[in-house]
């Protein structure tokens, strides 16, 4: 199909997809002379996959861009295609300012957990940093006072991952573990901050 | 106290507490003549909150005005200041091109766990917009599907909330509630990831 019609079907204005083309996010179509190319229902997949991330998941291009490119590095194993997703997701910013984490904190939580990390995960760091700070304003942050968290994680983790398509299919897997992951992680924020505002409105008497 | 004073005792630089003192964050100080002002404890300590807000929690200054407008105005009581002050920290980006939110599922969900909703909360439309997002990308979002993470968020909201000290000390009630959400939230995002990465190496025979 032209360029055109890629748009119509994608749902995706063509400056956007011309945008997506030079960002490296879409594969250049077949060239047909010169100026214009021809594009498969590949090309459509990923157009679509595009659009949901920045839409719904609002996940910024860059982001974005690591993903796809580890969907495309056929090396990569699904294992550490999701945790290379879930890594490019990140855990939000991080200023030069914030306090050292606790390294030894996280791996050793971690290893109580007897939980496998996937090679390359930031998570860690992002558990190390959650800690350390944690430990700097005085909040509780020790393995028996982190118990209802972990075991939380591990409920909504065995709840997430069968929603996932076969690993095969690297394009609709990673774009689905993000998405779910995005969409989740807002869902639980939402309920954890209802379920503050409730217990704190009924301990008022209301 | 000086301003120089007030600097080293709240190891915050000057012109920092000059920006502070213009955007409204921190009161004036009582008049010394023209150019001098002295400063007291109630100044320290909150040039103290904001330093931790901004370094450790990494709280946008225009939700730390937000807050501390609340925290000011003693006419809030104490439930509603809670549930500003988390409000104010928000459900991250939210873009023009983001789908409609699930207004009706919201309120079912809320009402079928019976949960009180604070006047001014924004959590309800944070509930909303990512019920809207999970059914257009066609993710299971139902009461019953959603069952763990009703219960972990109650869980967790009955471990956080007792750590608050008394609301009568508003603004630390108020900076506590905002940095135990923002830390324990991280926490929490960390510890999915790490439990699905977990599921996910050892799915595939790590």
């Amino acid at each position: 199909m032209k360029l055109k019609e890629l748009s119509q079907r994608g749902g995706v204005p063509i400056p956007t997809i011309k945008y997506y083309l030079r960002e490296g996010l879409l594969p250049k179509g077949d060239p047909l002379g010169e100026t214009k190319a021809d594009y498969g229902d590949h090309h459509l997949d990923r157009l679509r996959i595009i659009r949901s991330l920045v839409e719904i998941g609002e996940v910024p291009i860059a982001v974005i861009r690591q993903i796809l490119a580890a969907v495309d590095d056929e090396t990569v194993p699904a294992t550490v295609l999701l945790a290379t997703a879930l890594s490019a997701l990140g855990a939000g910013p991080s200023s030069d300012a914030a306090p050292a984490g606790d390294r030894t904190g996280a791996e050793s939580l971690i290893a109580g957990q007897g939980w496998q990390v996937s090679p390359g995960s930031t998570a860690p760091d992002q558990l190390a940093a959650a800690l350390g700070a944690l430990r700097l304003v005085g909040l509780p942050a020790d393995a028996a006072q982190l118990a209802p968290y972990t075991r939380a994680a591990l409920e909504m983790a065995g709840h997430q991952l069968p929603l996932l398509p076969d690993p095969a299919r690297r394009e609709e897997f990673a774009a689905r573990a993000v998405i779910g992951a995005v969409l989740y992680d807002r869902l639980l924020l939402a309920l954890l901050r209802l379920a503050k505002e409730n217990i704190s409105m009924r301990r008022d008497g209301h």
